[in-house]
């Protein structure tokens, strides 16, 4: 099948590049933004001299939909809400790696400060969590985002075994700097960010009601989680450090399995008996999930990992193509970790 | 005054000669190593040229005692206790950075799996959290640990106001490399920890009795704490972050008000209206404190950061010398932070 | 074809294990090393987890020889040298990734300060340098390091034209910490090398032997280069910056020239219009060339870039079994740069 | 003497604070920027807590001249000199830390872009490099870049021995993050220089033209270097490694002893026996230099490194301000280097 990338300059739209030119039912068509239209890609990025040959072009809808038969919007959030509606009036594929189809209006607007997008395409939109959404034929996807990815893949097996106390969720983040974007600002400055430890928009990230709206469709008394999120010096990469309290009186081997279950068709989530690394998942579309019970303080602590690039953006995405399209859910996803 | 460091060549025991070389009320006499006997520190070490002119001795208390007044202790675990009764017995002046005298001896043992000290020499040991304990004329210090610090001082005042759920203190702590010391092992190696986030000796570090029989003094109903390290890929810097339930009803400001008040004549504790970075304050002997409350979970956040070579070990020694021998207590320890 | 890989758990090691796992026409039948026998590769090293199910073997040349068609040692070097003979002797395919076989025994013995393999067993090694190599049907190789392999990409096809003066080359190289190997030892302690610059073995790297060898079948007049080393903070990575003075006037897009003829049918050479970074290549088996010439010193300036653990150790090994067994060059090679 | 800090808010004016704070003769009394005018300096940069008490300040020529005995200029390049003339008519005592005044007009005009100061302000201003400048009551400083500061202080000695080939000089020079500014942009973003190695500016950086007048005041016959420019993953320091060729045959102890006499009395240049790192010097107004002589290509390696914030900038600042003044000139700077 034929894909076009929207936004194909950020790091999301260039991880779908190189995930795309390789993958063997996809073939890349198109690839779009608003800045240096009619360059090489690989001229602005020389990382994908040889790799792909396509040239930046400006958007077009309709050219898009004349020549493929997907699209990825992997644009900043506030972009795709503004043309989402071109391809649902035509029931044409669409996935959206940006947060505006995530949320309903309301909520939208009060996380993002932006102007949602209108109810009836918000509502045409299924939210893929690739391992607990079912896809197949679905046609406009909100992508979920990458602390959102982690957190909820090591939220929801506990949730559905009704395991733990809704009231002790605390989730501490962890997050590189590509997942902040590409923008410039004196917050991903180099030196501001290096040998630093940066909390930020402590319970006041927009994944917040991401999680909380996903985990609710498990579990509905569940109303708010404690959320934390930091920069790490490193460029990729979540680690989501999750506290709980358990209201049933479980060992770690129990616990284990009941992961074990809950992924044990799944590819893409490994459950491992440590606590897992970042360097474990980099560079592939992995989350890692390891868990440790303290019997003295009645605390499970989970660590879930992933890329946010991949897993939590561009991998995910295709994933998703994947299971909508009745590909091998793993196709063009196998790259190994990159370890160091 | 006249003092000596053993142990020289370790982390803590380098920034010690760069604080005492440059202290206004002390001289720094001799300095002890195990390795690289009769060399010049500075041939070693090239940043201590025009530092210092010491050469590195082989440990001999009777010389210690004869030509100084005090003695550091900044070897790793497991020395300090087997040496500390030659000063003891001798009443003389004797900072141990290490963690062999901090604990009794069963707790010891069991923590730190080595033969603890003698108890009767332990007894005459004071754990030196500068801004709580009374130093004035003791003459031998269990200097407090590096991440040991950071959460007590997070956590004292809030427990002497007696406003948290005891069974609620989650501590996720994160430490720079400076902190596992200098003994190169394959998880220190600069490609394991670059690129990587590593969760190491869940509620298993030999920090936690110490910090629970420290807490303990403070509210004795205090059995436990929950308590993750965390490698970071940074040199220095402790970030502990603390998640609380309050047993009280406060806000933000009255929190604050507690620190404030608890901190208000201690120079080197910074209560912050925001949350605090490790560039505030590595490379200064300053704890920062902030905090955030959510009032939709109910938990507090609270975030402790300090250099852990400084306030963490070499700072917090030197700022017990001072409270010992009546110098000021900022003496010698007023580097700014580096920021960058 | 089957293939075994010796020293599986060095960094050369484990990245072979990547690309031969996926490689469409090898199949990774067993890996061996000293430590940690028995064991599955992926407990040991759990990003492997669902890429390789191999458990490590002890080395047994008998097994290899009659399970596989083709073993590389990624051994430390040192170690090749006194196993070598089991596989030339029975003429197997054999392609040594360490720098046991790439010098004639007098200089391996001067450089290495090892005990050097027989001339009889050395004799049948060829040097692998992939782009200047006839390789089919070569069953011995000696795999180029990777400082050697991006300086002589660089410099051979100036020689081949003879347009450089041989008394001016200065090469100034940088080498990310993977290229000093795994083990742990001070020189690579995160705490050493993060924030840091460090040149080391100033004119006495073990690359330079065989860098000079290899130059010499090009232009036999060369008789020395200048050659620094110096780590960088960063895990992968070559940069070889040269410095050169011509002996012939030539303008920047001439001396391009020369490089875009050299490597026009080379797959993995990218000759670029600007000077290459790190990111281009990383993740990569391609090597990235740009040049600057300044008219007003006289001095060209090449920037050689590459990834150390693919181009300059494991990617070119597969690369030299591709042209050796006749399958595409490219075969297993193709993943894009990581670029971030 | 009172002083005032104009463009405090840019590295280093902030560094330019720490060292002020705690200078023995000198009172900082106001400080400038153009935004957050009013706010506490500390407020903004929260690691400047109890270190400094002073509030931002909108720019007032007058009033800095009524309260302070000097200014130091800390501001970007363009800026400085449009206000210079304000101080150099009323011979008010002026530092300069940017590239404002150390060129002639037309050279200015040429490598900055700018339209230059006038040429009578220009004549007023002594170039400050502190080792070599008579500065005692010079009162308008244009005080070196730092890769300037680190290339002359490498081969002013050597130049004056006439020992080395003028044509032969080849200058590689690293640099870390902070010397390209606060400004964000996509060079400087976290995600860009991590994990890379980026040589820019090739030839065209604009501290060529300083070094080379710089040079030329000791050897008329120098009319061009060979000069690179790169940006390596660290926050501070700068590192030279220059290649040159010698005239004379000489030891690599005589060429010791030439850098060891023409820094004999210099407390801040320390001539080394080995090649220094960056570790050596960071946090410190220390410049390590130290050689190795390649006798088989006849190459002398010299290795120079500082910290640009430091004796790159701030540090020597002070310096220069010292020696106007006749204070020590060690006062205020004698702070170790971090070393970590």
């Amino acid at each position: 099948m034929k894909v076009s990338v929207v936004g194909v300059t950020g790091y999301s739209g260039l991880e779908l590049v190189k995930i795309l030119e390789s993958h063997p039912n996809a073939d890349l068509v198109s690839v779009y933004a608003t800045k240096e239209v009619g360059q090489e890609l690989s001229y602005i990025y020389p990382h994908l001299d040889e790799v792909t040959a396509l040239k930046v072009e400006a958007f077009d809808a309709e050219k898009i939909m004349s020549e493929a038969d997907l699209v990825f919007f992997a644009t900043p959030s506030g972009i795709a809400k503004d043309y989402a509606h071109y391809f649902v009036e035509a029931d044409f594929p669409f996935i959206d790696l940006s947060g505006d189809h995530r949320l309903p209006a309301e909520t939208y607007q009060k996380w993002y400060q932006k102007t949602p997008a209108k109810t009836e395409v918000l509502e045409q939109f299924t939210y893929g969590l690739s391992e607990f959404t079912a896809l197949k034929c679905k046609h406009h996807i909100a992508n979920p985002g990458c602390y959102a990815t982690a957190t909820e893949l090591a939220l929801i097996p506990l949730l559905k075994a009704q395991v733990i106390d809704l009231e002790s969720i605390i989730v501490d983040a962890k997050s590189g700097l590509s997942g902040a974007g590409k923008n410039p600002t004196s917050a991903s400055h180099f030196v501001h960010v290096h040998d630093n430890y940066v909390t930020y928009k402590l319970n006041q990230h927009q994944h917040i009601p991401e999680i909380v709206q996903t985990l609710q469709s498990y579990e509905p008394n569940l109303s708010h989680i404690q959320f934390s999120t930091s920069l790490i010096p490193v460029a990729r990469g979540i680690v989501a450090t999750l506290y709980l309290k358990l209201t049933a009186d479980l060992t770690e081997n129990e616990l284990l399995e009941i992961y074990q279950k809950a992924y044990e068709n799944k590819p893409f989530v490994r459950v491992k008996s440590h606590l897992p690394h970042l360097h474990h998942v980099i560079g592939s579309n992995y989350t890692d999930i390891g868990l440790s019970y303290n019997p003295l303080t009645q605390v499970l602590t989970v660590v879930a990992v992933l890329d946010n690039l991949v897993k939590g953006a561009a991998g995910q995405a295709v994933q998703n193509m994947n299971l909508m399209f009745g590909f091998a859910e793993t196709a063009g996803l196998l790259a190994a970790p990159a370890f160091i």
